[in-house]
C-alpha cells in the first residue's frame, strides 16, 4: 500500500515537471491573430491570470469569460442571423397563413423586401419573432432551428451561418478554456436559438449560454411533460440587461468580456468593476472586403458610446482589418511573410 | 523530445494501472446511508450511468443532477431558514422603523409571535421578504446574508444553520460529482441568499444555484456600476416553475433529481421524461427524534401528491429514520453492528 502511494507520487512529480516545460512543437494558439497590441494584451492578461502568486493571478473558479455573439463571435450583417431564421420561417409558414400575403410586415418579408418589413421598427420585429418563435414546445423549436441552421446559407457568402464565425475568436475561446477560463455567451439573441449550435460551433455548452428569453410554461400533455414557448417577452439580454443576466445566471462577476457594440457597454463596465484583474475587448468592424466596415450610425451592432469609453479607459479594441490574419475559417491562412 | 514523451507515457500508464485498482482503504462514499433499497438504487444508477457502452450509460456532459434545498439538503423546520433570516432582519431594522412596533406583520415578528406574523399568508410573507431583501445592492445583500449565516443559530438545535444540513446528502452530492455529475441546486429559496454559502457548505458553485429571484437593475453610482435589488418578484422557482427555470438556466434535462415536497413534483416529472436513464428521489421526513416527522398536511414542505406519484411510478423514497445512519454532521456515527 505504502509502496503504491510512493510510486504514484513519484510519477505525478515527474509528469508535473515534464508537462510544465513548454513543448518545442507547440503551435501558436492564436495563429489567426496578427502580432500587435491587441494580441499582446490578450496573451499578457492570460499569462498573468494563470501565474500563481503573481499580481494578476485569478483563481480558476473566478475565471469567467463572457462573449457577446452577434458581431463578436459571428457576423451580423446584413441583419442579425436570427432574423434571417425568422424570415425563412415566415416563408415556410405562409401557406398556412394566407392573410400574410396582404398584411405587413409579413407581405414585405414574403416579397423579400426586408427594408420595408423592418420599417415598422421594434413592433414589427417583435411580431415577426413571436409568430416564428412561440406557440410550440421547446423540443419542437430546437428541431426547427437545427433543421434551419443545417441548410440555410448566408446571402453574401453562400455559406452556412455556422461558418460565418470569426476564426480568431474561436481560437480565443479555446485558448481561454485551455487556461482554465469558463467561457460564456451573453447575447441579445434568443437563448434557445443559440443553444442549438453553441456547443458544436463554439465549444460552449448550453448551460453557459445566456440570452434573451420569451415566457415558457410547464405542462403535462397526455401525461407527458413539455415546456411551451409563449408569445411574450420575458427578458431582453441587451445593454443594462447583460450585467443583470450575468448576475442572475452566473452569480459571479466576469474577469474577461468581449463585445462589439453599444449593447455590450454595460457588460464591459460590469467586468471592469470586478475587483480582480480584468480584460475588456471590443471587435471593431473595419474590413469591408473580408467582412463589413461599420460602427455608427448603424441599424445593426451600432458602436458609438462604447468605443468612446474604450478609448478613454484603454480597453482593447480589435481593428479587424489589421489585427486578424483571417476572418472566417473558410479563408485560407495568408502565407507567412 | 522523444525521450520526454516516452517518460510521460510510461508514467501515465503506471498511474492508470495503480489508480484503477481499488485502494484497500477506500471508504464507503455513502457511509451515512444504511444498506437498503434506497442506497442500492442510487449506487446502481450511478454505476450504470458511468459504465461506458452499458444500457444505462449517460455521457458526462448530460450528467445533470438537480437538488431542491429546503428539506432536501438542509432542514426546513420550524419554518424555512430564509424566513428566520428575514425575521432577524426585521429585528435589526426595527430601530429605524418605529412604526413597525404597531403594524402587522412586523409587530408580531418583533414580539416573536411567528404564528400570528404568518397568519397574513403569502401577502404578509411577501411584505416581510421585500423589506428585508430589497432596496440595497447585490454586494450589500450578500454581506448581510454572510454576516447572518455566520452567527445565527437554529432555535431547536442551537447550531449554525449551515450545520443543519443532511450528512447523507452531502455524501451524495460528493459521490455524484466524483462520478462526473454536475450538481445543481434548484430551490424555491432566493438565488442570491443560497449562493452566499452554497459553495462552502455543499460544494455547489454560484453558477450552479437556481432559485427564486426578485427584480434587479444595473446602475452607475458615481460612475461605479452596481446592481440594485428591487422590491418586486421576478420569478418563483417552485412547482411548475422548477422545470421552467431548469430549462432556462441549464438548457438540458436533468437525469437525476432529488426533492422532498410537492413543490418538487414537476421537477421530478421533467427528469423522468429525459429520454435517458434517470433517477428520481424524495426525502420523506419520518424521524421526529433526530429531525422532524411530517408530510401532509404541512405548512412547510408539504409532501402529498408527489408521494403518491413516487409510489405509483417507483421513484426512490428515502425513509429518513430507516435509511440514514445519521442525519446531521454533528451527530456521532453510530457504532457498526
Amino acid at each position: 500500500m505504502r509502496d503504491r502511494l510512493r510510486i504514484v507520487s513519484v510519477c505525478v512529480a515527474i509528469l508535473a515537471t515534464l508537462l510544465r516545460a513548454p513543448l518545442a512543437s507547440a503551435a501558436d494558439p492564436l495563429a489567426s491573430w496578427n502580432d500587435g497590441a491587441a494580441k499582446k494584451s490578450i496573451v499578457g492578461f492570460v499569462a498573468a491570470a494563470t501565474r500563481t502568486g503573481g499580481p494578476g493571478f485569478i483563481p480558476p473558479a473566478e475565471r469567467i469569460a463572457v462573449f457577446d455573439n452577434d458581431g463578436t463571435l459571428w457576423a451580423e450583417q446584413p441583419y442579425y442571423f436570427q432574423l434571417a431564421f425568422a424570415f425563412d420561417r415566415i416563408r415556410a409558414l405562409a401557406p398556412q397563413n394566407p392573410k400574410w400575403r396582404t398584411t405587413e410586415p409579413y407581405a414585405s418579408v414574403l416579397a423579400s423586401d426586408i427594408k420595408t418589413a423592418l420599417a415598422g421598427g421594434e413592433k414589427a420585429i417583435a411580431e415577426i419573432v413571436m409568430v416564428t418563435h412561440a406557440g410550440m414546445t421547446t423540443d419542437a423549436f430546437a428541431k426547427i432551428v437545427a433543421d434551419w441552421i443545417a441548410t440555410a446559407k448566408h446571402p453574401r457568402f453562400d455559406r452556412p451561418y455556422t461558418e460565418m464565425v470569426y476564426q480568431p475568436m474561436l481560437e480565443l475561446l479555446a485558448y481561454l478554456r485551455a487556461n482554465g477560463f469558463k467561457t460564456y455567451i451573453v447575447s441579445g439573441g434568443g437563448i434557445e436559438f443559440i443553444r442549438v449550435f453553441s456547443e458544436k460551433v463554439y465549444g460552449v455548452p448550453p448551460e453557459q449560454v445566456i440570452g434573451s428569453t420569451i415566457d415558457t410554461k410547464f405542462e403535462l400533455r397526455d401525461g407527458k411533460p413539455v415546456i411551451l414557448r409563449e408569445p411574450a417577452i420575458d427578458f431582453i439580454d441587451d445593454k443594462a440587461g447583460k450585467p443583470v443576466a450575468i448576475n442572475k445566471f452566473i452569480g459571479r462577476r466576469p474577469v474577461f468580456a468581449f463585445g462589439n457594440s453599444d449593447g455590450d457597454q454595460q457588460m464591459l463596465e460590469w467586468t471592469a468593476a470586478t475587483g480582480r484583474a480584468h480584460f475588456m475587448g471590443l471587435v471593431h468592424h473595419t474590413d469591408a472586403e473580408r467582412e463589413w466596415a461599420y460602427d455608427h450610425p448603424s441599424a445593426v451592432g451600432q458602436l458609438d458610446t462604447a468605443l468612446g469609453e474604450a478609448t478613454a479607459k484603454g480597453w482593447t479594441v480589435i481593428d479587424m482589418k489589421k489585427d486578424w490574419k483571417r476572418v472566417f475559417p473558410f479563408e485560407e491562412m495568408p502565407a507567412a511573410k
